[in-house]
């Protein structure tokens, strides 16, 4: 087999590309492929459910946390994060830690305020900022934990006095992570899970449905 | 092989499962799965062209318009179609034909303002509204097709003054249509293309790029 040293999808073992081959030909047994059945009946049902406990278990995930499986991408979590817990006016923190958490910057100001900590920007992104205060009364402090673009990767996190929203897009599963101190942790799946397609979610219940914001449903 | 009457996903040919396990057994040649490659490598890229060339062919789209395979659903559709062509305070028409048509509705209002010129709704959406007049400073006329749960369709399309946008999800591809009647067709692939997760968008390009709402990127 060939070698893949690219920076997003990987290599997969063959047992995963056997099993889905086998749910394209004959899926869960019945006798039908995964592409012909609905998203909505048991046996897809049963595939979701399968996926969420795997991820809760890999990474520990405690009770009162949710595991989704959404669409868009990281990048329509950039505008979904203070879209679901910013108020018109209120403020969340952000570090700049390189082009997605740029990106990730720019989508506040129709919600809310961003109030850059701290930016390595200076020096071309080329070292995380440390030393920074982050305010009591912001909503959230967002962090960026891996650049792939610029060679550098939060060690360990900000001890923070507010909930922290973590996209961990490029480095999600390489290493142990304490969910707990996380209120949200979000990552594409096509950088170090999987094929293009879905952003895994996981965030603390109570953090949700507290804006008074009319949102699309 | 089983039968399959669902509302939903339909049994496929099986040169369609045939070219989805070789692509996920060795892709397009590359000896790598497709479950492993970037969507942004030139295998998949050309796989999206000719997705997009088929559509284009078999519905007979005119040139100046853009087909988009895009995610969340047509229900992303009904907060996404008001957001990119309702400037605050303007207006647009809708015609309420069942369930899904209601949901549309219910998203404008953050953009804008739905006028609803006719609904069915009287008699449980038994039958397709006729004889209502299209304002035409209304910015668009939204319609729905097909409605499976109340068993109605529009079997000829009303003659707008103003652009037409179409929710075709359960009837798309089932009957030709002339596209260049409508500004905007979507249509959610799980009911009448394939497998859940991608929403078709053909849109005629004069269309967008009008509002000048901050909106998400």
């Amino acid at each position: 087999k060939v070698h893949n040293f690219s920076a997003g999808p990987a290599i997969l073992p063959q047992s995963a590309i056997d099993a889905s081959i086998e749910a394209i030909r004959n899926f869960a047994g019945t006798g039908l492929s995964l592409l012909e059945v609905s998203h909505r009946g048991k046996e897809f049902v049963a595939v979701m459910d399968e996926a969420r406990a795997i991820v809760k278990e890999l990474f520990n995930v405690p009770d009162g946390y949710s595991i989704l499986f959404l669409q868009g991408g990281a990048s329509t979590q950039f505008t979904m994060i203070p879209c679901n817990l910013l108020n018109d006016g209120e403020t969340a923190a952000y570090v700049n830690t390189g082009t997605w958490a740029t990106k990730a910057i720019e989508e506040v100001d129709r919600y809310g305020k961003a109030n850059v900590l701290a930016s390595s920007e200076d020096k071309n992104f080329s070292y995380i900022p440390k030393g920074y205060s982050i305010p009591a009364d912001a909503k959230y402090l967002h962090i960026t934990s891996n650049n792939t673009i610029y060679g550098t990767q939060m060690h360990s996190f900000p001890q923070s006095p507010i909930d922290v929203v973590c996209d961990m897009s490029s480095d999600i599963f390489s290493r142990p992570v304490d969910v707990s101190k996380f209120a949200l942790i979000y990552a594409g799946a096509q950088k170090n899970m999987g094929p293009a397609g879905v952003t895994l979610v996981i965030v603390r219940d109570d953090i949700l449905g507290k804006v008074t914001r009319n949102m699309p449903t």
